[in-house]
């Protein structure tokens, strides 16, 4: 593999992002049959690689539709073609609002909401659009992220929504922490008996994450599954148990361009590729050739290899692949990925909707 | 100030990154009468604004050139015409040594080393370019990244360079640690003592980073200086004592999207915004609102807010400005700057040179 990552340092320059669609093609078709074994609707999400290429791999593996954490990213999926987008976001703001309402002429969107105003903003899309909006509740069962906090509020959300013209309750949107299952089914069970009693029916409950896989099945009444990093994994999945390294679809080739001590050398990947997420591991990514090597510290173009530990150390000029600790954040630093296949380059893939912050 | 961030995040939604053009023109001239004081010439580092219409603000206040990390971003700015571009990384591998001889068709460049594989390396380039390029010898003075350890090195890899046809021995380029001035000049002395021996003379000895603009005129015989993040400042540099917080010219407009517990929330900047790079600093920026909020966490596109040492707390939907840790990885995150000034909304600039890491 070492003779692909030189052609392809040949070919494209350093540090180049790189992707095994072999690879990419087995981790897609296990979560897919995973997903149909647990009994819930695939509903990948699509903020890892951002890519409609990839999306579309994806749902011709019969995933259900997608998911994007921010309408910028819709916008993008919708104008490739993909209908049914669920965007896990609360979304709220009179450009944001406008942005929505014309994005629903376009594809099915299922939004989601914490609180009342944004229940209000939605409203709102859902007037200017002249069509209704799905929403589901999200709920915080142990993460302290975004979501209501309890079942109570959960159903007092989802009655506002119901009460609202344009606005349909549509489920309710978990993230649980994978240790607190049975936790999250305790508040799931509250809210939908909560909502039954309204006369409510929650018709779509969405988990989601990739180290919650072999969790599938396990939230009884759960709908579908949300999981991103699966697609590509990276050295926080590894770190979890969620992936092997041979799971890894993603690396970054570079290139040691420094060796000005005995032990250290800098590699042309810093944290304008892979970023400073640490994922909490140690060191920023593994170096295939040199799993020894500790890249301890990031410059924006320096990666600072500290190869004490290493009895075979590289030389300046050696090409070396790295797999970065969190790969989503990774994909959204470049505007191409270089697709293999089988050992050899086939094509690039465009990160269309890379940086789609808003 | 929160009227007219309320009113970009009306226009552009959020999160958004604006620049104050007034604020950005103050740093320029500041540094530009420093660098004129100190008697070195100014060679800005584009890096942290990557962007043409910024640099040539920098080059029209009296800059005498640019400095560049990437020879892509060296690319965009000479495509843009800029004519004197140091690119001061290490450049080696078939493909960049190709686009560095087609660069220097356009542009004159000056380059660097710190090893004779690059300098190889940068010899087949002027081979065929056809023209002969200027090299700094890159001499690290305590940095411990790239640059040759000692003055005895530097000598060796200076008659390297101007051993080789094409080659011309141009000069030193350094990048001290604040803190080791002394020891800087030191090492310089001892280099520039060897290369006259050799009937050599360092006709160019660069030095930089914002924090050393305190330090300008103290290595004698240094001719230039080359600063990035002073043209926008940061909470980095802040904290070093390198600007105030008047003198920070950019920041990030937020939106807070969740509230789901009393001592805490959400903003929809996230480290696909604001970065990881934490800068050594606690939290993740400073909302200029609630200067007692902590940004204590992110996820790609949420910042957990720590509300508990807050009287006044943000209410869903509140717009917010946040100063970013590291101002360069931000500017990176994005495609366009939201210009203002005094006070108004006066257009977009292009981040050109974004995601140019090759």
């Amino acid at each position: 593999m070492t003779q692909l990552a030189e052609a392809i340092a040949r070919e494209f320059g350093t540090p180049a992002v790189v992707i095994d669609l072999d690879r990419v093609e087995r981790n897609i078709a296990r979560l897919q049959a995973a997903c149909a074994a647990a009994g819930v609707a695939n509903r990948p999400h699509i903020k890892t690689h951002k890519s409609p290429a990839i999306a579309a791999m994806q749902r011709d593996a019969g995933a259900s539709g997608i998911t994007c954490q921010k309408l910028g990213e819709a916008e993008v999926m919708a104008e490739a073609g993909f209908d049914d987008i669920l965007i896990s976001y609360n979304i709220l703001g009179e450009e944001h609002v406008g942005r929505l309402a014309a994005l629903t002429a376009r594809a099915h969107v299922t939004v989601c909401a914490d609180n009342p105003t944004v229940v209000a903003a939605l409203a709102d899309a859902a007037g200017r659009a002249g069509r209704p909006l799905d929403v589901l509740v999200e709920c915080d069962t142990g993460r302290k992220r975004a979501g209501v906090e309890t079942a109570a509020e959960a159903v007092a959300l989802a009655r506002a929504i119901a009460d609202h013209d344009g606005l349909r309750f549509a489920g309710f949107l978990l993230y649980p922490p994978e240790t607190a299952i049975p936790e999250t089914q305790r508040f799931f069970d509250a809210a939908r008996a909560g909502v039954r009693e309204a006369g409510l029916e929650p018709r779509m409950v969405s988990s989601g994450g990739t180290p919650n896989i072999v969790n599938l099945g396990k939230i009884a009444g759960a709908t579908e599954h949300r999981a991103g990093t699966y697609v590509f994994n990276d050295r926080m999945m590894v770190a979890c148990g969620a992936a092997t390294l041979d799971d890894c679809a993603l690396h970054v080739v570079a290139t040691v361009v420094s060796r000005a001590g005995p032990e250290r050398g800098i590699v042309d990947a810093g944290s304008k590729t892979l970023t400073s997420d640490t994922g909490g591991l140690d060191g920023h990514g593994l170096i295939l050739e040199h799993p020894r090597a500790r890249i301890h510290k990031f410059a924006e173009e320096h990666g600072f290899l500290d190869l004490s530990a290493c009895n075979d150390r590289p030389e300046v000029g050696d090409v070396v692949r790295i797999i970065p600790n969190h790969v989503c954040v990774v994909v959204n630093m470049v505007d191409r990925l270089i697709a293999t296949r089988d050992g050899r380059i086939v094509g690039e893939i465009p990160v269309a909707a890379r940086g789609r912050i808003s």
